[in-house]
């Protein structure tokens, strides 16, 4: 039996897959679709790496690496030596767990199966009960314009160049050709749809380039169902990367203000951290304040059952 | 300075590394040149994977198992459990470590050089004396007829099907149309070289597809140097793999004597064990019997300082 009804939660990779996590133990096994980022996609080495899409799937399926903060658990790392002792590229690092993800997405893309598809594929194998769906399956890169550098791919300006240089402006090529994928098209019009989430991702790398997919922006700004959205910035800070630093490199105040105000007309309620209690939000947004920082599996399901309450559909 | 003379040896993978090793060790640095078979090359995952010309990289470099006899030595298999639990294939071994080979080749592949320049590129970059030279740039994928399966690709034979299917005939796909690499013409016709070496592989999996190349059968039958090669059948039994079933299935009489004859007109000294001393060969050959089990490196140079005694360039 599918589930009475179905929340939509759009996600970068760290952060946002906490609430993701969070959401998809606490609601009804299937209830709960990932509206994943592919801004951050690259082909690396010859093979195609999908960041965020990643993170949900190994932070879903309890593969993630909780000391670490990213990648596997258990991962190894033979490859990268032996890469690099052949003279290969290694700034880019890839455990040998995760290549099994990028080879065989590698493989099948190939053959033909779309990033949903095989996205799909893959959840079904790794036992994860909520959807992951890639935004589209054209490509959409985000691409970074930076002071000292100009235009920088996003992993080499995030990875390689670790958000060193100053962010003057962003761009997510391909995003205006770029369809939805089939499977968020459905998401959107599914009558079941109770509610959408704005995971606490950075609004500018991760949700942006979401919401740069012809016809998401849109449909978020005349839903038909509660939008709720969690800050990624408490007190001034991001809990994670460089979503401060880049807010103020944009000349933007870093604050759940300036989220709020960057949400405006999509979100109906903004989650900030109690720390933000009483932030100004634009006319017709609400706020709600509740502890945000994620360190446990108990502050995810926690802060996944205020924002189901919030959206009408307490969990 | 360049070494006065060159030493050519044709190999395949495990067996005749154990002799190339041998060879590489006793000779000035550079001298020796192994010209590899790539008959057994396949593309496996999206990855050109190339087994001998990789056996023989990792053996000159000193990266083999000596425990397990194939693959890397401190290999982890973390890539392929991973596989495996998305569903990929699983029937061909991959090692963390090996993998770095199959993926830098294939990107530098992709990227227009030819598996002679990724090659040299990989012996340089593993600090191997020794020029390891692919037979031909272009594909040539040996096929196995079999009294079961009909004819099946050679890793589907070897590894997939482990040797089991009885083998009725053999057929080198794309030989004809393949052309000699620059560094295997240039090694043929270089007036320094000094001698032939046939390394104790198999005589129709691993020496024939390199024959099969048009000009190198040719080079052999109207060698102006010393052509010895070593039998790798031992009293009527293959040290390792399937040559002995696989001659008993063609209808031929496992032992040096056939091995022998297979050669007729292409080598003028066949090395044999002492066990099989007194062996009849075609008129025209010698024949010299050594320990040629070469379980330790002390056997493999004992063994390369006997072949290089009959070449006539003793080292």
């Amino acid at each position: 039996m599918s589930p009475p009804f179905r929340i939509l939660a759009l996600s970068g990779g760290i952060g946002g897959a906490k609430l993701a996590l969070g959401l998809d133990r606490v609601l009804p096994p299937g209830a709960l679709s990932v509206l994943a980022n592919t801004g951050d996609d690259f082909v690396h080495l010859g093979l195609h790496v999908s960041p965020d899409v990643d993170t949900l799937l190994y932070t879903l399926a309890g593969l993630d690496d909780p000391v670490k903060g990213w990648g596997r658990r258990e991962e190894t790392w033979t490859f990268m030596a032996a890469l690099k002792a052949l003279g290969g590229e290694d700034w880019f690092l890839l455990g040998d767990g995760d290549l099994a993800t990028h080879v065989e997405r590698s493989r099948l893309l190939a053959q033909g199966l779309t990033l949903s598809e095989i996205t799909e594929r893959f959840r079904a194998r790794l036992g994860i009960a909520s959807a992951i769906l890639p935004m589209s399956d054209d490509p959409v890169r985000t691409r970074v314009k930076t002071r000292e550098e100009g235009w920088l791919d996003f992993q080499p300006y995030f990875v390689g160049r670790r958000c060193e240089p100053a962010v003057e402006a962003l761009d997510f090529a391909g995003a205006a050709e770029a369809r939805m994928a089939p499977a968020v098209a459905a998401a959107l019009a599914d009558p079941a749809l109770a509610a959408i989430v704005l995971c606490p991702s950075n609004p500018y790398l991760s949700i942006d380039p979401i919401l740069a997919v012809p016809g998401i922006r849109a449909a978020l700004a005349r839903r038909r169902v509660p939008v709720v959205a969690v800050s990624p910035i408490i007190a001034g800070q991001a809990v994670k990367g460089p979503t401060a630093k880049m807010m103020r490199e944009l000349g933007l105040e870093p604050g759940a203000a300036t989220v709020a105000a960057h949400y405006a007309g999509l979100v109906d309620i903004l989650v900030v951290d109690e720390a933000d209690a009483g932030v100004a939000v634009p006319e017709g947004m609400a706020v709600h304040a509740a502890p945000t920082l994620m360190r446990s599996l108990d502050d995810r399901t926690a802060l996944a059952r205020v924002v189901l309450a919030l959206a009408g559909r307490p969990a």
